[in-house]
């Protein structure tokens, strides 16, 4: 992956594991150029115009090649749980600055860990890690072939399975959170999967009061997910 | 304003008031076809070649060019107030797509109005219309030159002014909701300015237990409002 900008770079380079090699424009000033030189990084510097004319003035001044995410074992993932386990399933995505959002807020909030599927999902990319501010560095995700096996799996293991849905039955913020929680999140604009949505425990709504009611995916899930981490420091 | 796709379309056109004219392919099929038959707005067809050529595929098929929002008054916006008001100042947010997300979501958890400065502020364009899947028509925007005479006017008129930031004192999870709330969201890179800041009756903070802890404007919107709508629901 290339990515570009000071946030990701800096978090990118401080994990060090995936970074392949930086590049930084002739001018760039910032504290991460001690980690490059302390970890031996390879580190190519290009004349400021150069640099600007190959990666853009988006870039600020410094982009990483890194290696692709690498994802999680969700078996693995399951073999720590809690009460306060709180993982999060992405039905069908597709749209990066969503994903990209999802995971900062995930880190942010203090969740478990992020199921995607394999197909007809966006995945980790260069614009899902910018947006990401570089937390995707942080942020556990498995990718899994199919999500109704991931829901078994999750419940077999004391998971609670709650999907969002505008016609859901229980308000977000009085379901039970003395438990395991798996949040679910549909398409932007389909939703939750039939099969999903009958796979899940409980179909938690938003009480919404305005013209359009319709949230944003990234927005439901900081909704749900602040509730349930509000809700279980108060316990 | 030229709007671009079904959704801000569809809004803007219910709306009425600020269609200019709608150009449409000849292809195109929707319900609001009847509302611009019923309320006999201008609407071009144009082949579906040449629309796509002009517009592109993000057009979807229909594009409204509508008047350009037009702003509230501050002063008549405040004439109502009571204990579930809650309104949002903006400082100097700069990216549409925040404030499009924000417009979206004010408009489904039912905020009051939102106040954004005149200069340095990014104003209700396209790509927020867009962005905000047409709920700006519904959403109260006031534009002010100095916010900070704006936040004495609110508080002369009975509002508690609560500024978010990193380094608050407040959990936004346990301040009194039962009075009229003004919540204030800072810039993205910078948050808040100092006499804003200086201004707050209260500094929220959200706790966050990751590795990047900085959490994008419309989703700490989201996060502090849900929470005060939540909470008044259950008072």
């Amino acid at each position: 992956m290339l990515l570009k900008g000071k946030n990701v770079s800096r978090e990118t380079i401080k994990n060090k594991k995936d970074v392949i090699k930086v590049v930084i424009k002739e001018s760039f000033k910032d504290p991460v150029l001690s980690i490059i030189e302390r970890e031996k990084i390879e580190c190519k510097r290009m004349k400021d115009n150069d640099f600007n004319k190959m990666y853009g003035n988006e870039a600020q001044g410094i982009v990483v090649y890194a290696k692709d995410y690498e994802y999680y074992d969700l078996d693995e993932l399951l073999t720590s749980v809690n009460n306060n386990s709180l993982c999060v399933i992405l039905d069908n995505l597709e749209d990066p600055q969503n994903l990209g959002n999802i995971i900062r807020t995930f880190d942010a909030l203090g969740g478990s860990f992020i199921i995607i599927p394999k197909n007809h999902s966006i995945s980790v990319n260069e614009t899902v890690a910018k947006v990401s501010a570089g937390s995707y560095n942080y942020v556990k995700i498995a990718q899994v072939t199919n999500l109704n096996n991931a829901i078994k799996k999750l419940k077999d293991n004391g998971y609670w399975v709650m999907g969002t849905d505008m016609k859901g039955d229980t308000n977000y913020d009085e379901v039970r959170v003395d438990m395991p929680i798996c949040l679910i999140i549909g398409s932007e604009g389909f939703g939750m999967s039939k099969l999903v949505k009958d796979n899940c425990d409980f179909l938690l709504k938003i009480p919404m009061v305005g013209k359009i009611n319709c949230l944003n995916a990234s927005i439901s899930l900081a909704i749900c997910m602040s509730d349930i981490q509000s809700r279980r420091r108060k316990l």
